[in-house]
């Protein structure tokens, strides 16, 4: 950043100025604050998703979308643990955009009606998790990419995001209340496929000389607090109801500390100088978050968790010191934070986790849960088989999707 | 701060001591716990203002208390970000005592029956508005004056803040339930007043300082994090039911993301060096804050806050381009962390903008709400029109009692 | 850390392959999710303490857990005020470690039935609260024990935690929401006297060394800013009901307040340098929020918290400066970060004022709040004097189990 021209400052200028007059428009022609006198709206006339109608226009979830809305800066602030503050002016700057930009695009899909997209609480949220999908793909190109492209890959990403999270929970009728599929491998797939086609070989040095200072260990303390403060409440912020919510939370928990300890594990025997940084540890939780985005109202025992946690912190040691030359060398994709160990590959195994674990469903173990988890086979419009197949093929969509749409975005 | 002599330091010494004695006495004396069991108290017996009688004997708001009270830390980080941790352990004094002598000061305007002081919830909630209000004062004269004149001047403060505040609230009837006048305003121009009376011209240099080491630009991502985070439920911390809660909360955040936006408008057309500096994010989106303490609960659409946030983010760029310097060699003002441009020009914007849509105001447009943001109004005791009058009296009223006080405690 | 041999590294990384794997298994055999559907079933059939049969299976509580889940990084972050970054990784570590073993001990305590382990949300705050006792003992060995010692620490520490708690609160019917006791006295306790077995007086430069920088300053800004904001609602965590949670919160709030201004009145006369450093503000406010622990859902009156606030405020600064050299060469006993005057005294003084205020309850003046303070009192099968015996009789039981314990482990 600090080197912009005059002629590409007064691009970003008139870019921003541009974007927000356009929003600004947008909004006044269409977007309305939903008339919360008609809770019952969305079931009854709009097209939602089973997430948005069951958990947005209760009453009592009004009261933590402030919460919720954290979700993004999580992220913010754990990639600041391996980039430094350089970025975050811009990373703020996508930020903005992104959350007005998605309630705009999510509106016309979620809450279309007669001409006026209705918003509330639960747009923010929605919002909020497409912020945290976009961010995590700036994460793979940061620091390559002027602030006028990155603010163009934005533009592109949340609405492919959107599209891609209509096709799953709408069409598909898939859970993922977490977003392992929808946010995580979505967001590392996209943003990996851009890093990819702008790849330059000359500008590697750069990326090694942020990550060794003093500053940025200190991101990662607070990243690595702020995940455990309040990943847990995320992965549970869109689960059906009330009641299954402790389960995810519960779940998460257990998985963010097994997958700590499984850093400890085998940090000590990869790395030659024995130090730990805390940049790995924060790594391991962002794992150990990803993969209970789907599985983590899903999952009826404790151990399990701990078990998914403990295999999705070995992902990134193991993706770090192996995968990532590999990728670097033969696919020529440069990942500047390592979004695909962190975030891609834990998705995939959250996903596939789902997967088995849908198919395993039977409503003894489930109980009163069924319902509010896997709403369409516990109304016997699907078997738990047909639902693990549509979770299944929720996994291959979601990869073209963003392979697709990052090559074009590039 | 590391210069005091000896004597200061005793000085220090002894007037904590006998504040904190003196505070004592007067709690054993007046205070006790408000009775639980009769939560109409306030509505039947006491002297309430709109904003106490209304939210802060609800049950479900006492869960809240420990969130509210963040808002004077809040300000305290974005100082931080300005003027780095040299003056925090004086900030965090101030603090202390303001919040103690706060809930003695306003239970005696508000919650006083029978001789004694009844403490709840809700006055440690509207204490902490207090302290955010003086701590944006200290913000204007930070590092000029020494421990014992701040405490002198959070005394004086905190008594002329909630005779503004009582005066506004309850003797006018205005709402102004995010404090757009009563915290922002008041704050400001407090603070500059005493700035003023205390001018040395031969301190700048140390200011200048101060402001370029690295550190700060990292209290200030924390600033701004922290700020997006926790401000949106603050400015819906008093409004009057839960049922208009939301509608503050999603106008704070369109608010801040336009306001966020503003500033990369801007800034690059006005900065020679091209590099943004985070204060300065930081800064947008406090004034993106500031302008949505009184429109917060009035604005019925979505695009009028965008609106808002982007006029009031174009305001401290400008400020400081434009009107800092006339300020410091005109009228002899040093204003250390730009109190002006980021509290006090964006609240007196917010102050008209809700005078405008308090004009506006139509039971058509707010329905069932009307009696919730408007209860005069929608009673029928007032016209719409005499509440915008009101509303904007409201204005000079403030400005004169900041001046007065600030002159008179300078 | 850094200096680890390969030797040292490799058993780091089997023991926490084996804890893990131990742990898992452990699970797998034992641990159920509890079934939400009787929520009785604590009250009925489980051997609950009082504090888990009221507060845990209440709907309106599993919301708050991921709030209540933070009180370890509070004072994870508060060490880091004095101690810097070098060991957060390590801290880390424990953590993950200690949650998960802490809900498998005191599972089989608090939760068994049937030979399964029901585990909900109340599980994971229990399991909480005793991390937060053992990060208090880790910081008085913190710098001179290897990570593997402070594993096995961590394993005995859970332990012993959980069977004085049990002691305590079950068997002996002692209330003591907030920990004071079980938390912070024998946090302290234990963590000193494994400390003084592993005495070595070569090692003493090293903490010198950390404790100068500027980095840690930062921390401890952000770490008392973590206090103020999430401890008073950490020690109501477990009050009762809801009913009585508000004056826990008042309490604590005041406590905090009156014990900042305590230093502030203390230091300027007891040092000679007159720099306040940010590291002893916080070191008031932890011992303003230990004080409150037991007492702060017992006291009636606000200024009663205001005193009790102002002694613990000034526990601290005399501790450092007259207490720590006597126990560091009479005793043998180093104290890396200060525990015994930051949790240990302050934590008795909590348990002494609580048996003073449990003594001189009655029912007039607690009113309908007695059955939710002292139930076996409001039940009269108890008179207060004989609950202030019992509370009494709690400290040196505590005293001893950590004494004891602590030589055992070391």
């Amino acid at each position: 950043m600090p080197e912009h021209t005059a002629a590409s400052r007064l691009q970003l200028s008139g870019l921003c100025f541009l974007l927000q007059i356009l929003i600004i428009i947008l909004f006044a022609v269409f977007a309305r604050y939903s008339p919360e006198s008609s809770p019952s709206l969305c079931s009854q006339q709009l097209n939602c998703s089973s997430r948005n109608k069951d958990s947005g226009f209760q009453h009592p979830r009004y009261r933590d979308v402030h919460l919720q809305a954290l979700l993004g800066f999580g992220l913010l602030v754990a990639f600041l643990g391996r980039y430094g503050p350089g970025s975050v002016a811009i990373s703020i700057l996508i930020l903005a955009f992104a959350i007005q930009w998605a309630v705009l695009i999510q509106g016309f899909l979620y809450f279309f009606l007669n001409g006026k997209i209705y918003v509330g609480a639960q747009s923010v949220v929605s919002a909020d998790f497409c912020t945290a999908a976009i961010l995590i793909s700036t994460g793979a190109v940061l620091g390559r990419v002027n602030p006028v492209q990155m603010l163009l890959l934005t533009l592109l990403g949340v609405t492919l995001f959107t599209l891609n999270e209509y096709i799953l929970l709408s069409l598909m009728g898939v859970s993922d209340s977490g977003g392992s599929l929808t946010v995580h491998t979505f967001g590392a797939y996209f943003g990996l496929m851009v890093s990819r086609i702008l790849h330059q070989p000359h500008m590697d040095k750069r990326k090694e000389q942020q990550d060794t200072g003093h500053q940025p260990d200190f991101f990662a303390v607070v990243g690595t607090i702020y995940l455990w403060i309040f990943w847990p409440s995320f992965t549970s912020a869109t689960t059906v109801r009330d009641n299954a919510e402790p389960w995810a939370v519960l779940n998460t928990y257990f998985s963010l500390a097994a997958s700590t300890l499984a850093t400890f594990v085998l940090l000590p025997v990869l790395q030659e100088e024995g130090t730990l940084r805390m940049v790995q540890i924060q790594d391991a939780t962002l794992a150990g978050a990803a993969v209970m985005g789907m599985a983590g109202e899903m999952l009826v025992t404790p151990f399990g968790a701990l078990i998914a946690g403990f295999l999705a912190g070995l992902i990134p040691p193991l993706g770090f010191r192996f995968l990532m030359p590999v990728l670097c060398s033969r696919l020529k994709t440069q990942d500047t934070c390592g979004v695909h160990n962190v975030h891609g590959l834990p998705g995939i195994l959250g996903a596939l986790l789902g997967t088995l674990l849908t198919a395993l469903a039977t409503a003894d173990a489930y109980g009163g849960r069924l319902e509010l988890v896997f709403p369409l086979v516990a109304r016997g419009s699907r078997t738990a088989t047909d639902q693990a197949l549509s979770q299944l093929c929720a996994l291959p969509v979601t990869l073209l999707l963003a392979t697709l749409g990052g090559s074009l975005t590039g």
